[in-house]
């Protein structure tokens, strides 16, 4: 059977009004570029005609500019699932004009075979290479899978496949594809370590599902990070002296060091300091993305071995990458979302995960996602499934953030993601609070003593009010978001007059 | 090699002030009686004499009044680890006289193994029967294993084994012990069905490590819960037709239905709603804690098999158990607390948790352990193991405590254990509110539909004054805890104002 090719626009006018749309790929590597920029001008169109479209859209993670943004610019958009870090779209989920559902990376897949969110009516996934087997096509991703593998036999009406051959051929063979089997199987992840397959290196579809091929040369849309500051390096420095530690102490043993590391500039910066530190052996990563930094170890062999959820390399590197696939055969493997961010393997891999916060409460909870608990930023991502399951869960963050007006150790997190009971240490460019082990009373201090010194007498202040209440954590519940309230109305959280939040 | 026999003040006499006991046993199942019992009575005489005397304690979970309420009441504790529910020591820990340190129970023998909580001087292990082979003591546990097999290789100085006959012989090959290897060896955790065997019956000593033996007659200190009101019972049968609805969607399998059931009344009543529902097909449970109801199921032959960290039965229920044990042998394992709430294991099953909440905020984040934030009930217990690793992880509570004065359903959970990423349903006696794959205004409205009547207008005016704020989950943050203060400060939520709670 012979595939049917078409333009992009040609496929957008398959995808009708409340259609919903699953995109393979994965923050944003590897997601369809194609197709989603003509269904927004499509749109576009049909709103100046007057008429309705709105879709709903599901991704593995993030997906690049041309489609969140420019969906959510053409207001083409009803809901989206999960995480998404595009600002046109940040503006409309938290306006309200767009449903948008945080899930934990790791569940999307299982959601969609559950069918507990929108059935898709269609799949779009972006392939490198395209080879016919009988009547079956064999689909080679490019620089993600995500949700790819359940895509595929989920989306109700069938399938596109973008042809991009921005993307080299030579990828076939990286990724390791792999469908989670239903819970009651009650399957063993045969994954004992960090680069070991159990899949195939391609999808495998039945002809009849492809509705499409659309050829196109799209280079990639992950964007290189801002380089790392000062602060963040010695983050970086602290939380290799804290992993250090611990190898000294016997948790975690030296030829065996498995980190997963986190999105962003400081994920970097903390992955980065875990190589230059002499005092680390070489190391793996089993992670969701695999930055610019993982991949200058990985050049550098610090790093031996890395399993990710998407090679999210700016465009420069993942050409380099490309150019040199041959070194990296054996060391590479990208895998679907629901295995790259699988509990059962994260826990059996003994895994170190190193997250970002947002805040930190005195008692050590976590909010990795809400601006003074009702913006959303990104969403959760990967941070619960590494975090819950971790040997070692540290989060990083700086002190303050908007020139010190807010601090990040805060009374109370305006939201929680990560609770106190899986959180095991925090870093700030102060120091490092180890919690393992503490009450509360014995947080709290560890957890204020990495505050910036500007807030550590305004958190003790909270602390003393609070030990009038009682109780194992002391809070004082009417003065816990005051901090918040007085930087939203007042601009800096330093001005907090706690009089204000005593009611008499 | 002769053990040494003694009595319980001989053992206590070993124990110094500041040392670090560690007790095997769990909820309060099977932990010891002797010797702490003594250990209290040396307090209060040290204490007369002018001495200091207090100990560090460590235990799978609660444990007895003869130990817990002793203790505390004799003033001889210093620092408790981990779940507690005992009135006397809860007292003392929420004015602070005691460092209570709150812990997933699935970690607990992990912390001890990496030395992240206090290394115990002694251990003490609660024994049905004890058999020598060449120098080494094969130890059999009673109703419950909990921490045991890792204190028997980490307390420093050694073990105190309590023969206590009140138990009977016949209950030697029911527990599977296992211990944990360390997270670098990277092992499977090969059981793939609730009631498979990975170890052995007994816990194996070399005889240099026991410092004595306690002979001992004394009942099991696990209580009978109440009766279950006809509340807890509405809420069973919700949580039944939510299950079944589950069945018929094909997200549970009905030949493969495990539940976990949690600790008290109320779980008493769902798993016992589960039992009586005709549409339910029979199933196993792999659980923490197997209370006197899916006993009773078990009889009855709707429970087809059972693993769990305790037999918390009731002392004549365990005499009964005892008695027909022939009955139970294929059907019921004992396994420690680290396997019994082992993330992978309950992933793997395909576990439907089943947990009570104490409250519960509009966003579907659950407070399982401090009231109005502060005051700790008795910890997280095994609830965050089981929901965050569970296919389906359902929370049930009353919508009204104190006579309706206090609200289960809040804006703002005072205190989170379980956040919105792993809890997906929520039941009250006025329905089930089924989170999966909704977004934060979807969960908001299916929360405030089960509230009680009373509050729903109160958490909507809530709504509406949080809108004003924006955001994917909107919240005013100084009035997020307004019905908490209303209770504090005037006895009932529903009196409420919120013009005090708006800093103008």
């Amino acid at each position: 059977m012979k595939l049917t090719r078409m333009t992009a626009k040609e496929a957008a006018c398959f995808i009708k009004n409340n259609d919903c749309v699953a995109l393979g790929g994965f923050s944003p590597s590897g997601t369809p570029k194609a197709i989603m920029s003509a269904v927004a001008e499509k749109a576009l169109a049909e709103h100046q005609a007057g008429r309705e479209y709105k879709i709903h859209l599901n991704a593995g993670a993030s997906v690049g500019d041309s489609c969140d943004g420019a969906l959510s610019r053409a207001d083409a958009v009803i809901s989206r699932i999960p995480y998404c870090d595009n600002k046109d779209m940040r503006q409309a989920y938290n306006k309200g004009d767009i449903a948008f559902h945080d899930l934990n990376l790791a569940d999307n897949a299982a959601f969609l075979r559950q069918k507990l969110t929108h059935v898709p009516t269609w799949g779009i996934i972006e392939a490198a290479d395209i080879e016919e087997h009988d009547g079956t096509y064999h689909i080679y991703p490019t620089s993600a899978t995500g949700i790819a593998p359940t895509i595929c036999h989920i989306a109700e009406k069938g399938l596109f496949i973008e042809h991009n051959i921005w993307h080299e051929k030579a990828i076939k063979g990286i990724h390791d594809i792999y469908e989670m089997p239903n819970s009651w199987e009650h399957h063993i992840m045969r994954i004992s370590h960090p680069t070991q397959r159990i899949g195939k290196p391609y999808l495998s579809i039945p002809a009849e599902r492809i509705v499409g091929i659309v050829e196109c040369n799209l280079p990639d849309e992950a964007r290189p990070m801002p380089p790392s500051s000062d602060i963040h390096n010695t983050m970086g420095g602290h939380a290799a002296d804290f992993v250090h530690w611990n190898i000294r102490k016997g948790i975690l043993h030296p030829q065996h060091l498995v980190f997963q590391s986190g999105v962003g500039s400081v994920a970097n910066a903390v992955i980065g300091a875990m190589g230059r530190d002499k005092n680390i052996p070489e190391f793996s990563v089993f992670t969701e993305v695999f930055q610019d930094a993982p991949f200058s170890l990985l050049q550098e062999g610090r790093i031996k071995g890395a399993s990710t959820g998407a090679l999210t390399l700016s465009p420069e590197n993942l050409r380099l990458f490309y150019k040199d696939i041959h070194l990296y055969r054996d060391k590479v493997v990208v895998r679907p979302s629901e295995i790259s961010n699988c509990p059962e393997i994260i826990s059996r891999l003994g895994v170190c995960a190193m997250n970002t916060a947002i805040e930190v409460d005195i008692y050590g909870h976590v909010n990795s996602t809400k601006i003074c608990g009702s913006n959303m930023m990104n969403g959760v991502g990967g941070s619960s499934d590494y975090t819950t399951s971790a040997t070692l869960a540290i989060f990083t963050c700086g002190s303050t953030a908007k020139d010190g007006k807010i601090s990040s150790i805060v009374p109370f997190c305006s939201h929680i993601d990560h609770t106190e009971h899986h959180v095991d240490a925090v870093v700030t460019e102060y120091g490092v609070a180890d919690l393992r082990g503490k009450c509360p009373a014995e947080r709290a201090e560890l957890l204020i003593n990495i505050a910036h010194p500007d807030y550590r007498p305004i958190l003790w202040e909270y602390q003393r009010l609070s030990l009038q209440h009682g109780g194992q954590t002391p809070h004082m519940l009417t003065a816990a978001f005051a901090l918040h309230d007085t930087y939203l109305r007042k601009g800096d959280m330093r001005l907090v007059d706690w009089n204000e939040y005593t009611i008499k």
